[in-house]
């Protein structure tokens, strides 16, 4: 089945994975969002920063400011003879809307609209502001996106109180999981030196992999916390090793080891850094070291947002919803940032990023429903 | 200085480094040496193996059967602008004789002939037997070389009692090192595997990198043996070490190892292969393993052969040479694995595979002396 004769949910989501948006084209899909939501009497910027189009659009002045955010982009499809049907297409069949961001995430946006359209024709007078935050570059470097958008509201001193990110949050029925935070993310591009030469005169060299291995088991060794309420223990795993010149008989002169933290707010990037550089110390290695910050751990801990959400799940669905903070990276890193709280709700992630992606049109169509329900608790 | 009015070793040593005899070529430098080795009357054969001319020429058909081993092809020049004088020419300036090949190992090949040329005239019923085992791949991948000539000599069963490599064994003085041996080399390459994941999700993954870094540990601080009287002890030298897909947040599926052993007569190469297994095994590895044997170790201990060539070098230079069996590896191994006694005496290595290599035109005169010395001692 792929007729007229959908849902708004459904028929929304189709017109946007029918837009063929990878990272980081947009492909219309925000114009088509935003002519809908001025409608509704959104104020609408389109900010386009190097290659990435990015929509900032909000409804009403007042506190408290609820923002959906979200993104358009997708990931490439991969090998398209492997999909079941075209990645572009839409297709709906047995219930399920197929096609390259059907879950990750036009589906939350799609609801995200239809959430608002409802709400806004049921409350025109509602209190506070809504407003969306949506860029086409979440999928790929995450530089010309939210980030700037929100380093723009800082500059204008303009706050969101709440955030709800469209991420596909749902592990095995829709709001099973919602994420109230995600773990910081710290990786070392590390170099170790020793010192050139051959085999078989090796006191005339200094090994760096032999060097470096006593280093590695104890830094996968280390305790770096024990995580907390919110938080599991930061963890550390080794990414890319790379030493040596290809013959057998040389003993290389440096070699690289690549590792990252996944971090909880137990601890600091500072703090880690100062850890391994001490470990390095211990261990008498020659080193350059690079790191890089690739976001900052952030909670919302039980409180308006994080309450209402759980109770919106629960009267939509009847499941009683567990916060967490496992997992990647998302945009709501970068929000959170500002002091905003920051939830992240969405369908199920079982086929994100693989071939024949597909989300359940039962799931979104109750998305749209626990979305209004949430807009009508915080903003009625 | 570079004219007729040389010695009859220097006159042949420049002969053979004008001909460009770069791994495989031999470039007619085993013609020019058997034209005169046939006048002495030797019996010659040349070998020809997929791509390495190897000669074997032999004179008489009694024990003691003496010969003389060595290569005719050079490492290539490199930048041959960075030459002081052109590589091929063999220039003489100050007493050293320039040119690749002229001490690794040309400059000894002229010294084996004339010596040979004179001890014949002067011995022409000598006892015993002389040959010549000369190849053109010793510098390359040593497979159509050496090794094949020796599987020839078995499968008829002619048996060489004793062998002098004119490999360059002196470290600062003509004569102050011979090699009575070599350690044996033994390269492992290692693949341990673990399960590919996201390093966002550790607990459902298993990364080999961490899983290596102690198996690491503790190859490299594992003493083997403690060497003996004739060899130092085996060492163990990671070369090469490489895992990761090349993005930060991929936990690689396995990681490869590449180790390499030099070892004494001590432990054999089975021991040390089933104490890795071992060790493989503690640190609970799930790995596959190819090993390469590129060498056993041979010993030529004190005994007429190390005696003689003793004698002869504190004859003709006053000094008392030092034997050892450090190093690398040489085509001397192939020949000791058929029982045969096996020394390495030549020129200087201060220069080999450089650019500019050279050698003093009086240490090849000595050199072609201390060899015809060590004829008359053998077969007189």
């Amino acid at each position: 089945m792929n007729d007229a004769n959908v849902s708004p949910v459904i028929a929304l989501a189709q017109a946007l994975i029918q837009r063929q948006s990878v990272t980081p084209e947009d492909a219309n899909c925000q114009s088509l969002m935003n002519q809908r939501l001025q409608k509704l009497g959104f104020n609408i910027e389109e900010h386009f920063f190097v290659d990435t189009l990015n929509t900032w659009a909000r409804k009403g002045h007042s506190q408290p400011h609820f923002c959906f955010a979200g993104h358009t982009d997708v990931v490439p499809v991969g090998d398209e003879a492997a999909w079941q049907y075209p990645p572009f297409s839409g297709t709906i069949e047995n219930g399920m809307l197929h096609g390259r961001g059907a879950a990750d995430m036009k589906g939350s946006l799609a609801a995200m609209v239809i959430a608002t359209e409802r709400f806004v024709q049921k409350h025109p007078d509602h209190k506070g502001s809504i407003s969306y935050l949506i860029t086409s570059d979440e999928e790929g470097p995450f530089i010309n996106g939210t980030t700037k958008v929100v380093d723009l509201l800082e500059a204008r001193s303009e706050k969101i109180d709440m955030c709800l990110v469209g991420e596909p949050s749902s592990r095995n029925t829709l709001g099973d999981v919602v994420k109230n935070g995600r773990r910081g993310s710290l990786t070392a591009h590390l170099t170790v030196k020793g010192k050139q030469g051959h085999v078989a005169y090796p006191h005339l060299a200094t090994n760096p992999i032999h060097k470096v291995a006593p280093f590695i088991n104890a830094l996968t060794e280390t305790v770096w916390d024990n995580g907390n309420d919110y938080f599991p223990a930061t963890s550390l795993q080794v990414s890319n090793i790379a030493g040596g010149t290809g013959a057998g008989n040389v003993i290389p002169g440096d070699v690289y080891v690549q590792f990252n933290f996944r971090f909880s707010t137990q601890v600091t990037a500072d703090e880690l850094k100062s850890r391994v550089h001490n470990l390095l110390s211990d261990f008498d290695l020659e080193y350059d070291i690079e790191w890089i910050v690739n976001g900052l751990p952030f909670l919302t801990e039980p409180g308006p947002l994080l309450d209402v959400t759980l109770e919106a799940i629960k009267e939509v669905t009847g499941i009683q919803s567990t916060p967490e903070t496992s997992g990647g990276t998302s945009d709501g890193r970068f929000i959170a940032q500002t002091g905003c709280k920051v939830i992240e709700l969405g369908p199920l992630n079982a086929t994100i990023h693989q071939v024949n992606e597909c989300v359940s049109t039962d799931d979104l169509d109750k998305l749209a429903l626990i979305y209004e329900r949430i807009l009508e608790k915080l903003l009625t």
